[in-house]
């Protein structure tokens, strides 16, 4: 069903940095977002036209955002399946993706059987519950093996690589609920933003991506890759999209491996590549921000054209484009974010500062990102790395202001 | 003075779709905008984080907003300069573009003075008030020639060319507070947009402008004229900023023509061409709405860093842009703005629409408009007419819900 445009509203459960940037591309379609986020004052705020402060799985506040919205989506994990659904089936308005899509994503082990179902690439994989299990996976999966909870880790947290049970119990504590998944000696991580329209779908060029400590730094794109390898990607990336139900923006990372299937002895950049499927977002992700100035459509643009019904905009690359994420330090204390530094950079040709307006810094949070568009993919990486480490928060004195205990995701 | 970013506020008198399109701009820099508008939920507020329901000139208002806000500005033409003036100086808050700007501004008569002493080119001209001045000025101007009220006009309203005093009763009534301007057979009208931040300048790429019962259709850039007349233009265009106070974005508004200095007989494209300012607008203007999807940074952006005193950005094109505005029929009924035909234009490849959220339809009112990126200006701009073509206006049934009395400018 398509959506009245200019007119609509849409309810997003989360509020967050992609909800802020999703009612910032929302608004020149004349879209209204309305966010459901328990911190007072998100980040979607300024730009949104309304929050409902609650918790994410308050169920008369869900239904308060389906009374006043025309399609509800989510753009965190922490969305509650079984409060969408309900309050859907009541209200009689649709949830884009699915809950289904999003009960499949919140566990790693039946996101992971959805995908090997569906033809898609994925690392070897088994369910772990308990020690004989992860000795099991040990023998068919191989050491070290990268073990996961199969609910409620993002950014890494809930991931890592273990050698041995010992390991695995000193860095989780309990064995229960985990998958276990080969340990991918990848040579670059990738990822494709998909979408899913009403009887379309697209893919954004293929990003580039740079972790550290399992957590997003920057994105390059096109990914200084083989056209091949960009090829597989999107190829991939659509069949995803095979395995979810619903409308909307998917991210799909993705690893780039020499082929297990490359028998014949070539080294180097002749080698076979493959690419699986690492993860999936049910919505507009990191390493899709640099689609706003990088692409004649933004992640954010297309999601509200997804989950309204509307036709999907022009994905294409307008021009080679670099994203660095602004990250508080990995041992910040908890402050007040005050960002200095930014005007100094604001004179960077082709440079586009993104603020997510979050009160406090936290160790490694995501707080905002710039993005520099050019040509050479090399220099243009620098020039965001140089303009990112030339921002720096300001040392706390006050007290942080902020509720604890509400993080976001990307 | 440079303002903290992220964390600014800016208070803005006017929250029409300037308003909005410059919240929608600012909110990824984490600035904060706050407009002062009479009607209650104007068109800035879903993207704007607040809005201050009072007329333009009520001083307490003024004073609300200024507590409020780390700068102030206006993005309509109807602020009071003595308001700001005095609530700047109580609160020790800047105004840009400055009150005194805005004051030239506001009369045309003065404003061409301030330009001519500028050595900006402009129309002859001469002021007018009452039948013998108009006698006078037919025999210095020519006969016809175009007669504007010296306040108060905008989008062609106040002005009207006229051949006889009796024509010019029969127009306007009165003949008091009128500036003649003698009547430019130009070939083009052309637009610069203008921006001064703090120690620099900066303009944007020349646009052509078609306009149609003297309100703005669509803008073509670059201008489909020689390079010698653009550039012309942009130097006509910093020097205009010569004879104005204050940060900010300007519109400038030209004429191209055949240069009264060609006199050796050549003909068509040869013939030497010189350019005039028409008019100035103290704040982004319709014929820069092409920049946002057309340059690197759009001029809602560099008004928020020029009125912060943040360094300027790119004002390079990206690629050639076409911008048509969706207006309401010259006889419209008033009647809630209910737009359809958006979900057809929205596969059209690298076009972008924008809707100002305006609750009524009103003769030739404003509502919206949409950009085409690509290549060939010609064809860019068949596109962009179509697609605006397609749209169009539910016949009302309703009684309309927004309070009258109420216009903006761009």
């Amino acid at each position: 069903m398509m959506e009245r445009v200019p007119g609509a509203t849409v309810g997003v459960v989360g509020g967050g940095q992609l909800g802020r940037m999703f009612a910032e591309a929302a608004s020149p379609l004349g879209v209204d977002v309305v966010a459901l986020d328990p911190t007072p004052d998100c980040p979607a705020v300024p730009p949104a036209a309304d929050q409902i402060v609650a918790d994410f799985d308050d169920r008369a506040a869900v239904r308060d955002l389906a009374e006043r919205a025309d399609v509800l989506t989510y753009e965190i994990e922490l969305a509650d399946p079984d409060a969408l659904e309900s309050v859907a089936a009541d209200f009689d308005v649709e949830v884009h993706p699915t809950p289904d899509t999003l009960r499949t994503i919140q566990d790693k082990l039946v996101q992971n059987r959805a995908l090997a179902d569906a033809g898609v690439p994925v690392p070897d994989f088994e369910a772990v519950d308990g020690s004989d299990d992860l000795r099991a996976a040990f023998d068919s999966l191989g050491t070290p093996l990268m073990l996961k909870r199969r609910t409620g880790g993002y950014d890494g947290r809930g991931n890592a690589p273990v050698a041995s049970v010992e390991a695995a119990r000193e860095e989780f504590g309990d064995l229960d609920g985990f998958v276990a998944e080969e340990l991918v000696d990848f040579e670059r991580e990738l990822s494709v933003i998909a979408v899913r329209g009403d009887g379309e779908t697209a893919t954004f060029p293929v990003a580039e991506n740079v972790h550290k400590a399992e957590v997003l730094r920057e994105s390059v794109v096109p990914a200084r890759t083989s056209e091949s390898v960009r090829e597989q990607a999107a190829a991939v990336a659509e069949k995803v999209l095979g395995a979810l139900d619903g409308r909307g923006v998917f991210g799909v990372e993705l690893f780039e491996r020499v082929s297990s299937r490359d028998t014949d002895g070539a080294s180097g950049d002749s080698r076979e590549r493959e690419v699986l499927v690492n993860e999936i977002a049910p919505r507009p992700h990191n390493s899709g921000h640099y689609t706003i100035e990088g692409c004649y459509t933004s992640q954010f643009e297309q999601y509200a054209r997804a989950v309204l019904g509307l036709p999907l905009g022009d994905t294409t690359l307008r021009a080679p484009t670099v994203m660095a994420n602004v990250l508080a330090e990995p041992d910040a204390e908890t402050r007040p974010a005050e960002l200095d530094g930014v005007p100094g950079i604001l004179d960077e040709p082709r440079l586009a500062f993104h603020w997510y307006g979050k009160r406090e810094v936290r160790a490694l949070r995501k707080l905002g990102h710039v993005t520099v568009v050019g040509d050479d993919r090399d220099d243009l990486l620098d020039r965001a790395r140089d303009a990112r480490d030339a921002l720096f928060f300001r040392e706390g004195t006050e007290t942080a202001s902020e509720p604890a205990g509400h993080s976001t995701q990307s």
